[in-house]
């Protein structure tokens, strides 16, 4: 059982234009809706490959009721914390030469009440729980260090936990001690204060980043593929993805993948290579299928060139 | 009684940004959802003020579920015609110095058995109405003639029609001979083929159109006041506005005005320009309670000029 926390969880709206003219009044050519949030994206990517796992979110308003009858379909088992806002309505404006705006709103206040009933709900779902997956930014009305503060009331719980958050949330939660964290290249360099221009400088910070109590660092790399940072080294790996269609939800899909493979180690490494890539393969931020994973795309490389560049901003 | 349609309502989304930057991640500072669609504003604007009113509308998907609640609180009886797809949402991102980017959805393809059901409730909403308001544009899958066909359908009703709309739509529905049309200056410039520079501009595009079935024409100019042209001749009046705050939603606000007051004459035409000049000093789309009516502030003028350039676009 694999639970996934999301604070902020969001109803993506996806608007398709011609062009995005300020000021004008566009037609919008097609658009659609899906339920966002990465937790919610570790849990679909999970459910679509049999996996048991519960997404546990706050969810009020009829943007709230949206979100639950999106996820409904997708078999998602969701523990739902009624809170009195509703739930954030992103706007992705997205034009033929891939060209995309995102206007991302702030998420609803959250009182003190409605903080201690998604910990207490969280607490609780992740009781017979492999892992508990703490994801995204957090909701107005949230302790900065919020993910601190589940872990600490995880107590002596058999729980792993991993962070995937970035900015100040996720700075905070390393104190927390987490057993993993997932951060991409510009949450590394963010947590950090440091350059990340190679493979090295992943490394480094990958490490850094363990002496400040972290147990494993997987970082994403986008189409550079990932690197992880543990207790026995580090291991870099990579996927071919022949026809990318959208990256979006593919760092969700890889941390999916990473805690199916068994959350450590080079296997888990390559799994979650695999899950990124399939989800990279797929159009929008749909998640990969049995189907849909190519584990053969996957290299596990004997050892790191420390001088290797990044290409891709991730 | 008068009673609204609004074949292609909406959920009206307002996110405000700092500045639009097309391709960019931006933070939206506060979002508002209203109700939107012509006739929906017009049955706000009868029922803020006390006026027997009912709303037809089709409405599906969580959107229209939204719509619904939305107009509960609102006090607007409502007609629902359920349908198989969204009520459509539209997002207007509204910088601090005025600046506004519409994203307009069309709206859901309607089938054929879904707009009969449309005109069969619209049809019995209207049967004990004095004025059916025929508004908006239309939904895909309506016919273009759509309004002509509905005011075919009320047969020997003694409802009279006002029709609200358009482009073809509009054009569409003058072979139908409504009681009324209230173009803005740009559906007057569109509906004629003309260029409409100046209040006798109006006035023979209002002539015109007479010639062609319809019974008056109240023609909307925004800050520039109104005219309206009937069987007696055609008759300007305006209206001042201390603070204009927001022109959205002030014309439907001076069509139910106009149907208050009477739906014909000087008289109408006071009133209207009242309801019109209350909605443009109220925010958003707020349509206006009686204590925002200032009556005092309306002229109706003893002739026209018809050399008075027309300054604001409608």
């Amino acid at each position: 059982m694999i639970v996934t926390l999301t604070p902020n969880p969001s109803v993506d709206r996806t608007i398709e234009v011609d062009v995005l003219h300020r000021g004008a009044v566009l037609r919008a050519r097609a658009t659609r809706v899906d339920p966002g949030g990465k937790g919610v994206n570790v849990s679909r990517a999970l459910a679509a490959n049999g996996r048991q796992t519960r997404a546990v979110l706050p969810a009020g308003g009829w943007e709230g009721e949206q979100l639950a009858a999106l996820l409904a379909p997708l078999d998602v088992p969701v523990v739902v914390v009624p809170v009195a806002g509703s739930v954030r309505a992103n706007v992705s404006v997205v034009e033929p030469d891939g060209t995309v705006t995102k206007l991302n709103e702030p998420g609803p206040r959250l009182s003190g009440e409605e903080i201690e009933a998604m910990t207490a709900a969280t607490v609780k779902a992740a009781a017979d729980a492999e892992w508990l997956a703490c994801t995204g930014s957090l909701p107005p009305g949230a302790p900065i260090d919020f993910y601190a503060q589940v872990v600490e009331r995880l107590g002596s719980a058999q729980v792993k936990v991993v962070v995937d958050s970035s900015g100040a949330p996720l700075v905070a939660a390393l104190d927390a001690g987490p057993d993993l964290i997932k951060p991409n290249r510009e949450e590394l360099a963010e947590a950090t204060g440091r350059s990340i221009t190679t493979l090295g400088d992943v490394v480094a910070a990958g490490e850094e980043l363990r002496t400040r109590g972290v147990g494993a660092v997987l970082a994403s790399l986008g189409a550079d593929g990932a690197v992880l940072v543990d207790a026995t080294g580090a291991t870099f790996g990579s996927a071919t993805v022949d026809k990318p269609r959208s990256a979006v939800g593919a760092g969700d899909s890889m941390l999916a993948g990473f805690l199916a493979g068994g959350g450590s180690g080079p296997a888990a490494l390559a799994e979650a290579l695999a899950w990124g890539a399939g989800a990279a393969s797929l159009p929008g931020s749909r998640m990969p299928t049995p189907d849909d994973l190519d584990r053969d795309a996957v290299t596990i490389a004997d050892r790191i060139d420390p001088d290797r560049p990044l290409k891709e901003r991730s």
